[in-house]
């Protein structure tokens, strides 16, 4: 079996911690090189993980390489993308997709014009218990989602490494880094319906107190620019509605992740994956002791893998990911 | 001690499962008289409850009293509190305030013009854990509420008797019904801001089915004509937002009543009474283990009754209660 | 309306303390007479509900009503029933229905002679998680039933009170006496299927402790006589096999009242109400949090109340009762 | 100190995963060599762990070990056992001991014939609560055992690996495989009590689903050709009764693995160990909170070991693990 | 059968809430009459009971009845009792005993010349838990009791009625008031052993907060002059001691009623009742699971009535109760 | 940056398992040296962590060295800090700073000489918990302390390797060994008031059993000749007084490692940090969910290491650990 050929764009902890372990454990793939600006960062990572290239420029990596995997801050994932694209490369792409809409549409207009992959690396998707949602509503089970509720919370954990919390690297806070993923997650479960009208507010709630008390290390109180918090409500045409909040620094009791949708046969809560009905005199609970299935950053990158090789549409579509970014977008607008 | 007289406008359930058996709690009052359009009905809670009078006309009643309880359905309070301020006679009456904001500001004219107390039944905010919050947030303990959460969520719990899933009579369902004790409450514990905007759906999801499952005992399906279900989301001037959902029919694991709010300084959920803060490098949860005070319904009408008497405004103001309409009309609005 | 007219016989404590008591909460009937062997039993009785009648014998009662309900001691069941049956009246009798299986065949045979009704009170049947059980049993939700444990279990209980220790009155102890409950149930719910074999074994565990410590007052420890414990295996044609297992006395960590079902698609738990399936590459368990319905020994009554003036078989039919009492009657003789 | 040399037959992971490592934790022992008729599985196992010698047959191994450890499947267990003690080695023997009880029969006198020390895996017996529920029977906590309980169920987790749906080389599924090891333990605790009759029915409920959901691994469903549920109820001649049911794949809540007694003077729990006692006018529980001791894969070892050394009786004889090979032959001979 | 005619003296809530409520459940016993300085109270206790008689002096009640119940003040005790005896009736007289040991001792005296019975109220020994407790101590089940703790510790409680919180009338709070209960079970499991030291200390922690917080209804923080918390050290001339706390107004995170011994055997902790060993390879816990036996104050009552009756010793001897008053005398000293 | 030069005096458990490990974390330090009179020991443990420089002598060691870690047995304690800090090296010692506080007095004499840091090891002033607990008392959370509760609980572990259960070489039993950490953190908190009274007993409850069951492996019951229980009760001028239990081998339900303070102005419990209020008419309780800071004894050398370089005082005064053992002295003394 020919093995597809795979490079790495972007050598930091989300390439190191994340994707790259993972494509070891995949038999289909062989890691052929890497590039990162940060000459030094790349060697330190390829010495590593005994990865045979260092690239000098992302058209280096080309040359060598099937497909890329874009793991950059996000204000480059457009550029990297985009050249990868048109050098006829699959892309994998971390979210989100991009900082601007018109980037994210330049990504998906590339990927028609190369009939290459592009996967955004929205891997809730691929969380067992999210696959089970999915695969119960398009049973039927709940019928048609109408109310659809996410709480995407942390209790003081304002991210203190990297880049998380400079507005011109990574183009916002919690909502673009954190919330994205349970946003995106929501809008594939209701098969990503037409948008009526957004409404969106973004806060700095906490994050600029001097004596921060914070979970997650430390960062600059004084040169923070993003937001910590953000409110929304989503109306579609179709009448339903979503009530949507996301924090990295919230005083709550504890950290929420929640995903649940009312709908007009049912009710479902994803984390866990739970089913509540209303049938034959009872009142219902229908929990998953044990659902099927591999850690949802292996399936993920399982799933690129088997798209590049056999040519399919990605579970993570350009044109879905797209739209998640433009509602992104007009959260931020509407909070100038 | 001169006893204030208190009669009473409408002899249904509320009337004689919460007002009357509280008002026979309280010294300073006597229950002088009942009128209901029912005669049969007020003859046998007068006899109940050993009630001296049975009025033929409001108007009968207001001769022997000095202030009324407006027990009526919801199309009603405001001609029995207009009559009754009118008259020169105090008022408690039931909430909603009113169907329409317009009647509301009837009924509000009316108390200013005859400089009588008008106090709508929101008990929510007499609550223990109410008056805690609300004594919490006035201590300043979090900052600046921003961002405030309701669920007023039954678990098929539509109620299977009186006129509740009228339209006509009721103005609505869970909404003008239920989810608006804690609309109110909301306002009341952010001091009532100025509102930017309001957005809001109702949902008709599940009352609907032919073999419906409800635990509130039996409606006519083919009948009801409110919402079972809605969701809402408010932008105030000052940037804050409110994300707001009710149901009486919800397809839910429980049933959940909360009211949550984060602000500048510290998180709070309403019951129970828990304070969320991050100081000292600590993050602390601060829970009441006891409240002194007394049950709602009783402190409610206290209040009343001492406002009669000491001729001061009440905690729930005619201004606020109409306020609370106003919003509960423009959701309706939005949702035709 | 037209109520049915209603007797008692044997007006002890599962008389006062269950039938009546429910029978007064029934529109459709009235209870007119009753009759006790001790005199004075019976006057105190029907003084304590205001019962019109005290009837000088059996016969005589059966003059003024159109059923009675037999609450006698298991030896007289049959007496009572047959001649209440040849007297053209409906019988509701309490379980066992007979101590033998021939007492029983001639009750049977004496409402097919009579055609009326003959409802046994085996009233487990009515609980609500037993209807829900039946309900998904018959709606295919566990397919065929192959392996049904009963676990009917009390933790140091005698019946410290009554004839229940007594087994030329009693005909046995714990197994006749509870056991049969869930046997009847287990029956029912796999839809009385042919018996191939039954193994079983009494024991007289504990109950003869001269300084015994019991949880339902004192017994006479030198003259007991019955069972206070039993097990035992009924293997059906179909291959099906249940463990059974009934105390009165046991010395466990707490008391066990269980049925559960493994059958060709799922498992099923009774008490509470669950489900078990492997499903759509999920491991699932369903649990009703709620169940609509009644008060068993109000839906037993009301079902047989129902039966008597509809002319209707009952859910407790006698030729089930029987084949209940034929198993218990093999059991005890295996045990001799 | 002369270690006691010791030879494995059959290298797979019963080997490599329990006794080889325990083998390795005692001093007493030196693994000197090891056959496999999978000549590539041997010559792995040995460089995994070092051992020094591959037999190339049965018999060159018994020249350079004074013991063997018998890891080959069931089919196979007599053949070898009966080589190694005619060649003068003690002999321990995985469990079961042998398909039928026959073969039992020929092993046992095998090791009579040569007085060495055979001993069966049955580990159950030297886990921590095994022993002290042992230990406490031994005292008379709660006289004699009359009614013993035995659960031994895994939900849907048939193993996917192995020859273990093969029931040829097996002789059978969950019985055989996993349900023997309750069965002895408790026929250890009631001290291997003469039998009058034994009932039992095995099934093949679940395991040839087609899109089979399974957590242990894949099967082969179409091959499977064992049972995975199986009932048994045994009744002995001094009138206790056994309960008795075991499961690879049951539709149930969780797995279950419980052993309980209730004797003529209290009652057991043997996982974990607990004992209910009625005395002193209280209803006890007594909790085991600590136990001393060592893991029961250790112990068992080691008293092997200590048997082979000073030449005493296994607590594991050969005579009861025929007994129990004869029980589970005759479950089989009734579901053909 | 004679009753034993009994009198009340002192009708406050002791008497009224209860033991004569108790009383009435006793058949071998009449309450006769009842005294108490406060003329009005006497008489709308006799009423609600319908106590026939309505002494106008002790001395009239004595005339009358076998034996009196005193419920006064503490200040008050002695002087009653005393005179009781002396006119030969038999006596239970609530706890303390007295405030001073010198009047305890002229009760004892006193009860001694008179050949009467003379309980005092320690009911917490009659607890099933406490009963249970001296069974097992007796038994030898924890060996010589060596280390003993008690807590008795409320929070935030002073009682807001009655005069207890009067130093000249009661003398003291919450120690001679709550904690001699516990105190006395303490000296009572360890059988009274002798005292080497006494170590005490008593506060006025919290009740002098103008802003108090109580659960127990409201106080005059102006007037309050006992103490509201305590702690102390016993050592006896065994080597034994005793750690002792007690408070009325703890703020602690919940009320504590604890009692424990540590013993040369084993260990106890009385509420509830629960055992500690180390035997057999094992540390243990049994547990109580049920108790027979009935409620504290009734056991209480009918053991002084069957000692009336049968002129035996009560378990809560006056030499008893003595001691525990000069413990308390002893550090109330070291306090001032 | 200079770093700190370290050496180990003592190479037992404590410096192997705990401070050496630790030591290897700080970036300031530099492990040069080791010395313990066991030769072989010394060369094994500087092997197993690269350290350079095994000394022949204490004194050979304190050439090569900046500070020093004093880990040998409790009696040499004295000995070796005074010799190293005539040296003009830093101490840090292991708990208890001396068996007797005469040694302790020259110890801080031979500190303040030679004008370097003498720090204790009581690490247990370093967990989070007590960080938090002296900062609140500091900010006066509590008010004044007025009674302390100390439980330093262990059920049935007597340490089984060591030289714990010698009375000559450590001092004493648990006392000194465990409870001293709590004495000490309890004085911290109150800050180390004024004395008035000291009352304490140990005993010898259970560890001399033949047939001991010790969670903590196997003592010589024979020789063990130190307490393994110990109760005191110290008064302080203030009037606060301390209750305090400390024991190794209690027959207790399980481990308790408890220290509660109540002041004049709310209460604390330290394990895990709580705080107890009664304030704005509720009864609060406030927890911790997470409090920054590090590990203890990363904490504790940390602490160490910035007083050598800063020359500063440390947290754990020689003064303050004199005074502890002084109390473990006079316990003693009262016990023989």
């Amino acid at each position: 079996m020919m093995k597809l050929k795979i490079g790495i764009i972007g050598a930091g902890g989300i390439a190191t911690n994340r994707h790259i372990p993972v494509l070891f454990k995949l038999n289909e793939v062989e890691v052929c090189g890497l590039y990162d600006v940060r000459k030094e960062q790349a060697e330190k990572v390829a010495q590593l993980f005994s990865i045979p290239f260092i690239a000098e420029s992302e058209e280096a990596l080309f040359n060598k390489v099937d497909a890329v995997i874009i793991c950059t801050p996000n204000k480059f994932h457009h550029l990297s993308a985009i050249k990868a694209l048109e050098a006829g490369k699959h892309v994998f792409c971390e979210k989100p997709m991009a900082i601007s809409s018109k980037d994210a549409q330049a990504m998906e207009d590339a990927a028609n014009a190369a009939q290459k992959v592009l996967q955004i690396g929205y891997h809730y998707r691929f969380k067992k218990d999210s696959l089970a949602a999915k695969k119960a509503i398009s049973n039927g089970q709940i019928g048609d989602p109408v109310v659809v509720r996410v709480e995407a919370m942390r209790r003081r954990k304002v991210p203190g490494w990297g880049v998380f919390t400079n507005k011109e690297i990574q183009g916002g806070g919690c909502l673009i880094d954190y919330g994205c993923h349970l946003l995106d997650l929501a809008m594939w479960l209701m098969d990503f319906p037409e948008i009526e009208s957004i409404q969106g507010q973004t806060y700095e709630l906490v994050s600029r107190d001097a004596d921060q008390v914070n979970e997650w290390g430390i960062y600059d109180a004084t040169t923070i620019d993003v937001e910590d918090h953000a409110t929304a409500y989503i109306r579609f045409t179709s009448g339903a509605t979503m009530l949507f909040e996301t924090s990295w620094a919230a005083n709550v009791p504890e950290d929420k992740e929640t995903l649940s949708i009312s709908g007009t046969k049912g009710g479902m809560t994803v984390f866990p994956y739970s089913l509540n009905k209303a049938t034959q005199g009872m009142l219902t609970t229908t929990k998953a002791d044990w659902i099927s299935g591999e850690d949802e950053e292996l399936a993920q990158l399982r799933h690129f893998v088997s798209c590049c090789i056999e040519d399919t549409l990605p579970i993570v579509k350009a044109n879905e990911a797209k739209r998640v970014s433009a509602i992104i977008e007009e959260i931020y607008r509407q909070s100038i």
